[in-house]
């Protein structure tokens, strides 16, 4: 059986990478999406696509509907979710991305370090696992196969 | 007609009350609900109730299960949602209640400080409206009444 | 059995109230609710709250992000939903809320002149009814308390 | 991951093969489709099909009811929906298509030009992305493979 | 706690007032609606409102649109549904209003003669309880207060 | 696009093949699923696996809890529903069947004689199309693929 | 704010008037419901209604049909779920309300021994929140109103 | 058409292998998919992948997130499910599973022995059929290629 999972998360690491080697590693029939992971593309698609904006709030704005387009293609397709959070920086919108998913239905893995686990503690609650690295989280992949 | 809004957000400061304080003033007949407001009851509910857990990890998700259920109750109640982002604090949970009420169709309004624009992006070009004051989130809410 | 109405369309005439002034003579249990009728204020309310937008497109757009709010709303608390086209104007956003209310399961009484039966085809076949006066409206409003 | 996109709007000019060519021409892995683009045959299948009706409502009616069986089978198999509209004619159908994606949680683009921001600004703020041209559509279609 | 009931099915004799009566006997907190019972107004209710049809079917479908809109809305405001089957006719609108019931999650009640069991099978299968007499179904609704 | 249709409707004689058979020469992509055809079989589907039953009402009741798993199971993976009624019988699970196809979302296509457009006028009036023919449906169902 | 909430579980002791008699010390808002407390009663309602059934099975059937009648209503009515697990018996009905809760978005407390940690694992995992005392589903409920 | 059939149920035995192998000898189309079969492994799960947890019921609580985690999955992606109940141990995921099959909509079997008919019987009246051994659930499933 197929599944597709999206990787939802923090787009300033390789982690997706290493994740989707790992995955080949272990010859799991699994398709990986996820967002735009060149951050300057990511900042700048608004602009780049419908032209100069008046400003940062319309430029955000503009980069912010073109990233939500995609990922409501790409989460609506998708078995399952992987939320990595990271240490550095808001994370917002991958939050956001993690509710969306519980809501939608989507079986949820959360990895997060050691650090973070108070203030994902009411998200880490709702998902159906939370792990602490890559490897855990495959391994949670790995075993609907076993 | 009469309306519930949930009122998610940062539990650090009084902005609940200032905000409820300002509907009395221009008579919304609106019933606000929202979160534990005492930081500390609100982190230690889990123990309070369940008694003394393992560890911090443990303890923060009994906690997070009674804030959870709590949140799930009354968002399920709400006809809007009002989310208040401040500059401290991950606040993870708040981005969670404001994807959950745009998957479960609550209208939702975002209020959050201009510095917060860019992290915000994704979640913000979701809501229905995002202000940078309790008064204009006010004021789209009298609106309803115009 | 009190039900709530909710009247999408045109906001260039006087029609909400004589609706409402018909249905008070029929003693109809019925609480109508529906846009901003004041056109000038409806365009400038994004401007009003969140003040002066960079130019038109924004100003449009921060006006229907509180419009919007205000008709997701009420169209959820209302149990069934009359759309009124006139002759003038595109009213898009009369035909959005219509099919809204189709896909939300909201039952619909189209009111349309003779004049708009071709570009309203589509929608008129999957509206529940269509008439062409107020008073036909008002009359399969009122056969639900016969 | 190939996708399917309905292409909602007018049928009185060669937008969609131009927009299919240039498709092609990115090499993007998505099927297209949409409404019946022949205007006559579009107008007539109701009497086509079921034979003469007995005035033209009747044979608007029957010709409606047959183009939205074709436009919900066809929608229900899309994941995304492009909408576009043009200076001339009604398009009702258009709103009522661009409202129905979004209720059905299709992620959904809106192409209009310039002179018809304020009829469409209310479906706009809703759609996940408003551009004014086909290039700018196709380029939103091919951020998703980037 | 109060409830409301949906009564469908036939509408050729007393069969709603009887039951009724037998509620207020025990005092059962629950309001009763249902379609249309006059007959002929059923029937006519379509050329009342819209005036005169060119023929047969579409005084009939004219009819039904009222018909159905009323159906919607009550149907959507019940808690449970009670479908009378008798011996005469087809009442496939009976067999409509008991399915869409199913779909919708509404408890549901069949009452028919021992004559139909066959034809109504399937029917019956899905239904929550099927029963013989108006007095059997009001035991049903009764047990929820005991 | 291929799509699967569900062909709801009387087992009594062999419409389904007729409408195979030219399904076949117009090279529709459809594939076509439905009901045991087999009378006999349908009845007594639940003695054959279940054993015999103490009377014909659980005799009954056996075999319409194997059909209706059938008829879930595939009305669920089916794009789309044509209901045929015919003269003979009470067919209550075909308006059964169409009715479930509504509330589901299926477009619908119901068959029937004129003699029946009295009895049917209220499933009528919510499907999709009506018509008279196996011809008149298929030709509605080619329209998709012109 | 008044909620309602559905007591699951077993009917072999007194613990739901012990819970409400907590309730209304604590003054809570909440109006309890919940199945048939009679033991009896609920095992011979199906005959009680419907006459005497062929056999065990047929008997258990038809008072199942009644008793889940009720609690389709009174759950659909609810807010949130308490369930409680008792050592004795099966209670397969039991997880089977819980369970129907969390797909239907009711917030669930389990209530249950220390014993029955290990068999009631999964279902645990899901609900909201577990507690092993009658008290503590109280404290939960209570913290909604803080 | 090819479909896919979850396994529910216990793990303590070969059902589902003596299962499946019965259906490839009917040459039924039809993959299963179930719960991890290796009891220990099911077990540990969480520990294996999370490490050494503080104490039993935090090791059950790790383990059963991995669980619910596969099952989500698989079960999301079934078109119908199979639960069997045997007559050791409490079983109540098996139940927990069965009820989420009946209001995800999944169409539901239910094998269990004589002595279990008491307490399943108000799960057995919502699953679509109840049959005593696994022959009669593969002829259920056979029936739909018919």
């Amino acid at each position: 059986m197929k599944l597709t999972v999206y990787l939802a998360g923090q787009i300033h690491d390789d982690w997706r990478n290493e994740l989707k080697k790992k995955a080949e590693t272990k010859s799991l029939p699994v398709e990986f999406v996820g967002p735009q992971e060149n951050h300057d593309r990511s900042d700048s698609i608004g602009e780049d696509i419908m032209g100069e904006q008046p400003s940062q709030v319309y430029r955000d704005d503009a980069a912010s509907s073109v990233n939500n387009f995609r990922t409501q293609v790409l989460l609506q397709k998708s078995d399952a979710v992987i939320a990595l959070f990271g240490e550095k920086y808001k994370q917002w919108n991958t939050a956001m991305d993690a509710s969306a998913a519980i809501q939608l239905g989507k079986p949820l893995i959360i990895v997060r370090p050691d650090s973070l686990i108070h203030p994902l503690k009411e998200l880490s609650n709702q998902a159906n696992v939370t792990v602490e690295t890559i490897d855990q989280a495959l391994d949670v992949l790995a075993y609907i196969y076993e």
